[in-house]
């Protein structure tokens, strides 16, 4: 499995992915799930990927093909807004989804991706989607301003505590990481290194990209700080009637 | 959906649950899912239920009904071993589930029910197991002291950061409404009111029992002062670097 989040707050974007890919428990890999797409002061587009990891490798390689090709019909770089974006990278991910879903099928297994991408055009403001494995896909809401794909419910509850649109970008980040340190913690299919990206409202420059190893300092201290809040928090937690003589 | 917990401690037992049961989004309706079974002195046992609401109820009525004739072959009563009463429920709910099963796998629904099931015997520690829908059943380790049926990933992570068999009844009981209220507020289909049941072991009497509204002041203020002390612990969280200048 995978888990990878977007969340769009007032000062920006930031995407989070972890970086472990199985194929069963006694098979498992890193690959990064984060691609990043920018042409400064025109656009900037991240798309996150989860599910078979060769229909999210074909889907990047085809955007990237569309790209190089002169005579593309549409490409990451004409769609004039972001949800044609998302439109074009759903038509990809079913196309190659069709290709090998008998094949996948027959062996019991799923051809399915999903995908979150997000970004801003120039004179358009930042915007993030969801695409379902189907090709179809939905964007946020003010009262949900983010949205997950793979193993989304254990970081769940802390992005339902913490995030609104006014929470700061950093701390949007923050509560990314915490949530992908939770879910790597309860679920073995998720796994380190996190990686993270944030792009600026208007910036349209290169996102702030970084890899967060078990070992980085500040993933260090975060989890060290984290688990040592939330444990002086539970031991503050009201007491039982008896307890309190 | 559901969810149902039973954390087991050196101290004792802690047994939680929710109490939504629902048919869809559009009707849904509050029953307890936790039935306990005391002879003070000799045996105390509670089960936890999630899945089809009928078979769970089936199986309790069954259960009761082995226990009124003085003809049955096995009772709640009877077994030595808690292990032998976690197979005779496992066994009730298969025998239940196949009843009806085919009429059910027809409108495409289940029949299917989980259950923990934990107490204590006089003479042995306490013990508790969670039963498959298939009627088998798994026990806790002193890694996992504990076991959760129904929407289970939403308050994993806090029952992993805090429980060890050395944490106290009281303590593992907090954690066990923090762990329901993180699920409550994430899924709809986890609803209140929380039940709690606590025994202590050795005691062989009927457990303390709890049951905590959303207008309980005990579950309001313990809300409050968790969502409280994880902003503050969130808010100290580590710095990026150019938050520091």
């Amino acid at each position: 499995m995978t888990y990878c989040l977007a969340i769009k707050v007032n000062k920006g974007v930031v995407f989070a992915s972890d970086s472990r890919t199985n194929a069963g428990v006694d098979y498992i890999a890193t690959y990064s799930k984060m691609t990043r797409f920018v042409w400064p002061g025109e656009r900037v587009i991240v798309l996150l990927t989860s599910g078979s990891l060769a229909t999210s490798q074909a889907v990047v390689n085809a955007i990237n093909r569309d790209l190089e090709n002169t005579d593309s019909e549409f490409t990451l770089r004409s769609g004039k807004h972001l949800h044609q974006v998302a439109e074009y990278v759903g038509k990809l991910s079913q196309q190659e989804q069709q290709r090998h879903e008998k094949a996948m099928e027959k062996s019991g297994h799923s051809a399915e991706s999903s995908f979150i991408l997000g970004g801003q055009i120039a004179g358009r403001p930042p915007e993030i989607f969801m695409i379902y494995p189907q090709g179809n896909f939905v964007s946020t809401s003010n009262e949900t301003p983010y949205l997950q794909i793979g193993e989304n419910k254990y970081g769940k509850p802390i992005l339902d505590r913490i995030i609104s649109p006014a929470t700061s970008l950093e701390d949007a980040a923050r509560c990314a990481i915490v949530s992908l340190d939770s879910t790597i913690r309860s679920n073995i299919s998720v796994g380190p290194p996190i990686e993270l990206a944030m792009i600026n409202t208007n910036a349209l420059e290169a996102p702030f990209h970084m890899t967060l190893t078990m070992n980085s300092p500040m993933y260090k201290s975060l989890q060290k700080q984290w688990t040592q809040g939330l444990k002086r928090t539970f031991n503050r937690l009201p007491r039982f009637e008896w307890e309190k003589s």
